[in-house]
């Protein structure tokens, strides 16, 4: 189903390894030597596609779906249209992610530096590196082994990445140390100079912007998301972070591992988020803040004071989940029975 | 008026051939023949420049404009100064939109490959297109005739355009096919994987982000806006669709023909807007809604529900715009009286 | 302690010298001679760097800092550790821009047009310019003595650059005359069409976008943060405005001299603001606005109105940042009160 122009497959694979690679189980361990042809979602799979539920809102779709296989939570095994094999799954998005990759593993790209690609002799160049046209690697910068730097990107001096990074096209960084494995996706700003400066009585007088960019393993970076360098500290993005498109995060801020950021969000500078905290699309924090561990932003968000902990908050500005649905729940009320 | 360093001019133009191609009326036909020179704002125009009125707030402006013509509403003319020449239209913007194109009509530029391109040999290049230096046509890509792809674009492996596009520098393109006609702006990105992963023992799983992004004919895209591809299904833009700049639009979204997305919008995946849907400036939505053909989503607007066709929804959560005012309203009224 | 990979130091600095070039006094005049060989941050700073308290969040961090010279203003003297040497400022925070500024000045960069960029020969450009490799300068265009033009960034047809400018890579700038020292960061996008279209019977018509963007002196423009040039006026950035990444300004905007606009702003076209005005992370105004002189608009704001020279207004719909605060409690105790 996935256009061959763009993907290309590998398969079919038995129903039972399938399971297997997911931790997955067949609803019927007869239906274990079917063989899968390619993945497709619930309302367009075909016989001999294997398609997934993880999301209430499709059951209908499911009922109706005529895939030949499906991941399903145990829950929803009932409500399957006849003749439809299950792997039952804990997760089944999760199960779906590993039987998708089965069928589409990363693309190979022959290794080598195009010869439009402008690398600074002082440049190390990790084995099995791909640098594409137009791409520029300055002075001094390390690229790790199997790296890939897709065209007209630019890493700035002396910008370390890790082994496996990819960084999209029209991409630049500077000032930052990438880990591992980081995902960079088109036109992501990586280490330009925060915002930072002092009125004086003639204008504005920059300060210098000191700090870089620390960004740990298996980071995901969405397209034209800009990360400023610290202002003396340095920014830092933890391991496992996944940040979505056009977001912004200010100078020093910190976050912790694992950390979810949906698009549009942004972070004032200095201000600090704990271990797999997650913001919602277009929120916003103002600086100096601490954000806990495990807490929750929704979607837009206005957030003006500490987060605790594992704490849910909601509204701008926010304030505990509950009470801003009440105090809403309770406006609306109120104005439908006094209002004019 | 416009600056000859930037833009080229055709003209002068009579009054009556400038009524007759933007379907205007002359509110006197002994003006038909007045020669007008160029376009102007009403502030600025002169005494052989045209210039338009289209919003109540510029009633004064318009009173005291030297512009020796003007396109104006019916309901208008009365307030015109002494010696102004008038076209009577319906629609004034439209109808100066089309004399404005008359005296600026698209540039030409040579058509060729740039020496500085990078166009891979399986790539098709259509007649009369203009590839500019630095940018980039990977392998099977295809180019409409009489595309012009600027400086530093980079447009991905297999990617399809229609005739008559325009890219502009330095955005990128993968994973999708474009219709005619697209007006794609500088830092846009298009086609890039979407925000999918899974949540595993061990961290974030990535999802294999399979599907494209579809876009119809004559749809404007903004600068730095990013549209993701599909996880599965595609992401679809309608015919005719405009989009401002620094736009977020999630994985396998799909806009019906003639939508208006203002600046820094964002939607989230799987959410689907009907024909011709307005979203205001900074307007959030939430995964997996419908909106309605002709909803209209206010600025800033968060919204979190379906919207019924034609509704006109604000506030965050999103309501329908008078229940919205009314609390508004209400609250202020009741905050000032019982308010310390 | 800043990463000399990225970062060049001049010093040491005797404290005597650092406390005259930053206007700020020795609080014990024996410390005149104590050499500083650095700036730090106050949690990470040495017994030989000097540091800076600017915000009552960081008194702790202050009072048990090991730094052997800090910057403060004279309420926070008292609070020092022992043989901490102080420096006592009006503004600390002007007083360390001005002092790490002479630990690190701008780096030099050896003048030139690399041999990858591609520079029109009518381009015209200024003695000591630095044009990386891949940058394109178009034909006409004038780029001023010193300008840096970074890797891959685009200068449009006839754009003007005055002295001193930097152009981030990735950056493309068109239809724009920008003043001296300007300092544009990667991403940027200055002068694409705005987003202007009148309904047809068949669709949408394009406005002709007739103006250019006009940008003083000693500008800074963030990140991915886009300018659309005007329809017919001009858009104008006026001398010393400040702007952070992903900011959106639409056509025929004027900002006054010394605007701040934090992150993801958004303006709509023809709104204007006075001198100084300053604009919270997020906040979004509609068009054909007047914004007053040093009129203050807090983070996340709506403005559907005009804003009084001086006013601080905040919410959405924004108003006056007393009575938004005194709505936000009202419904809060009320809410706690009534609410089940």
């Amino acid at each position: 189903m996935p256009d061959p122009r763009f993907f290309e497959r590998r398969g079919p694979h038995r129903l039972a390894s399938l399971a297997e690679l997911s931790g997955a189980t067949l609803s019927d361990p007869a239906d274990a030597d079917f063989d899968v042809a390619d993945v497709a979602p619930l309302h367009l799979a075909g016989a001999r596609e294997i398609s997934f539920l993880d999301n209430r809102l499709y059951v209908d779709a499911f009922r109706t779906s005529r895939a030949g296989a499906c991941i399903v939570a145990a829950e929803h095994v009932a409500a399957a249209p006849r003749g439809m094999r299950l792997l039952v799954a804990k997760s089944p998005y999760l199960a779906y992610a590993l039987v998708a990759t089965a069928f589409y593993p990363a693309q190979a790209v022959a290794a080598g530096i195009d010869s439009r690609a402008c690398v600074d002799p002082s440049a190390k160049i990790g084995a099995g590196a791909v640098i594409g046209p137009g791409a520029v690697v300055e002075a001094q910068a390390e690229i790790g082994a199997r790296c890939r730097i897709a065209s007209n990107a630019v890493i700035g001096r002396a910008v370390r990445l890790g082994e496996d990074c990819e960084v999209g096209a029209g991409a630049t960084l500077s000032h930052c140390l990438i880990g591992a494995r980081a995902l960079i996706h088109p036109g992501v700003r990586i280490g330009q100079r925060g915002f930072g400066f002092a009125p004086a009585r003639t204008g504005y007088v920059k300060v210098p912007q000191l700090g870089r960019v620390i960004v740990g393993d298996d980071v995901e970076i969405g397209a034209n998301t800009t990360i400023d360098r610290g202002a003396g500290p340095d920014t830092v993005i933890g391991d496992g972070c996944m940040i979505d498109n056009l977001v912004q995060i200010g100078h020093n801020v910190t976050l912790g591992p694992g950390c979810i950021l949906v698009a549009q969000v942004g972070i004032s500078g200095s201000t600090s988020l704990g271990e797999r905290a997650m913001l919602g699309g277009q929120a916003g924090l103002t600086g100096h803040l601490k954000i806990g561990a495990g807490a929750q932003i929704a979607a837009q968000s206005g957030v003006m004071r500490d987060v605790a902990p594992g704490e849910r908050v909601m509204g701008s500005p926010a304030q505990p989940i509950r009470e801003h649905l009440k105090q809403v729940a309770f406006l609306s009320r109120l104005a439908r029975k006094k209002g004019d």
